[in-house]
């Protein structure tokens, strides 16, 4: 058996999500799914977008850890942002942002289904720990500006590593797979 | 399918452990393959004790997660603490003690397999964040003297979980098991 | 006495930074040191922007408190990056990242002094925990960039804490101690 | 001037403290109030016995550094455990423990002033990081024990550091400023 790759995901966790996002979230879940025996998702653990993809991961069979902060561990499972589709958790004890560190840093590749500040915070993450990420546009959140802030794909001056932008979620599927699986070679 | 278990240790990382010590945690790791299906084995994903008990379970077809701190990051593969037996690591970018902090938290029963400051620290966190635990003793570390300090089992004055203690690592892997089952349950 | 008031500065630790943000980060320093009785300036503890600050706020009586991340514990006193300017020292045990949350949540009000992906970064940690902050722009450095991502100086759809954008230092001092002192009434 | 030297405590927060270890923390902090000019005290910014030793301090013109968790960041003005002894706060979104991991490591120099298991663990802590520290003894807690577990004044079997014990909180103040002077010279 190979190595277990870890995809990571970051998006919004706002219950009524915009639906072109959670259109794009499902549809990238359910590629991802396709390859459900070498990879793990990563997620915050979250509601919204992180619900809507691991749902589409898990009801096809994959696996998918939740990397939760200090607030959302009492949770009640009628929260509207419970996430009943982490098949395990993990229990940072920390807050929303040193999470997302911890998230980023262990993925093989990260992907940004689109969202807001804690959103762009865990792009801009992945680019200082050159994790390869790619960032799926046209999700109607403030990630769509992205692509207009990096210069040709790095998010500052220093060039450390690029960033993929597309807006079809099957193609940041296979791309996640294939980056986190060259990673780890 | 019902839900994943974790089960936590905590160990001496000393690459030349005390021999009671490493044949108890190799006997712990042993037994609880029994439940693999169940169970995941969370370590500090170091060497020392953390690799003979993980080494154990995954041969036996279990999977193990490794929650390392930012020191171990980059540790090449001929490093003495050097630990193949991860199945998946999570990389948490902070000292040891922080990071043990994640792995305690993140347990639904945890193990004392022997150890000084470090797993004593282990120890105390078990025992504040309630995390029904289990003290193998006999192994030669400093962990041996947990049960004297404790009183009726308990770490401090506030009696708020009681530890068990026990020489057989057999017994620790059952009751490790029986605990984090009726925990979630 | 009053409560002493927290200034946080976010900057490039580029050991030579751009001469425009060099210039306003020195002007910003002098300035806040006219309020250096009620004021302590906090920063990463790192070189360059955050050195040249620290150093004009110190050299005119002030006192500076570096929140300093696990890589910057032990640096020599002959590192390009070294900064003798802390007056004290916070050592987080954690990555320059999360070390980041530790400053901008302890910050009463916060400015970006220029910089690449760590400087945004705290820039949308001061947005989320609702810090009122202050942009100096014309530095030369990405940071240039936000007003514009921002909408009406918000940094995400949320409108959680508008952002105040100024080319002159001087008026980002002045903005700094306001806000600050307004906070902790 | 020189430089400032960090004195830090570890103690029970019980609102209610052991009147034995009350009245040592009382005499300890008016004590190293003799050294305010050179030392700030450190402590988690808690009630309890952090609340009477920063009043001690406090009172005789000293300044504290209150390092405090997420759980007590909003904490009440009429909470049983709020602090108002804290000149400044270092707000580190984290756990109590996580946060300890801060303080310790912050810290010249260390002082037991008598705990349960969460101030336990800091004197572990301070022995992993080679802290100076000092065991105030006859206190009525748990951490009175602490000798005892300790070989010769060391916390387990590697003897990092050697612990000093005292019952005389006098001497544990001219103790911590001593060893704190003495390691930052």
């Amino acid at each position: 058996m190979g190595k277990i790759l870890f995809v990571g995901v970051a998006g919004s966790s706002d219950p009524k999500p915009h639906p072109r996002a959670a259109t794009k979230a499902e549809r990238f879940g359910a590629k991802l799914a396709e390859y459900r025996d070498e990879v793990k998702l990563l997620t915050g653990g979250d509601g919204g977008l992180m619900k809507i993809v691991s749902k589409a991961f898990v009801e096809r069979g994959g696996e998918t850890i939740g990397i939760i902060p200090l607030e959302d561990e009492r949770r009640p499972l009628n929260h509207p942002r419970y996430n009943p589709y982490n098949t395990m958790t993990i229990k940072t004890g920390v807050t929303f942002q040193a999470r997302s560190i911890i998230l980023v840093r262990s993925s093989d590749s990260f992907v940004i289904l689109g969202g807001g500040a804690g959103t762009i915070i865990e792009a801009f993450l992945a680019y200082l720990y050159r994790i390869p990420s790619i960032v799926i546009e046209e999700t109607g959140y403030p990630t769509d500006k992205l692509k207009e802030f990096a210069m040709e794909g790095y998010l500052d001056h220093r060039k450390l590593i690029k960033a993929y932008f597309t807006e079809d979620p099957g193609e940041a599927a296979e791309k996640a797979y294939t980056l986190a699986k060259s990673r780890t070679a």
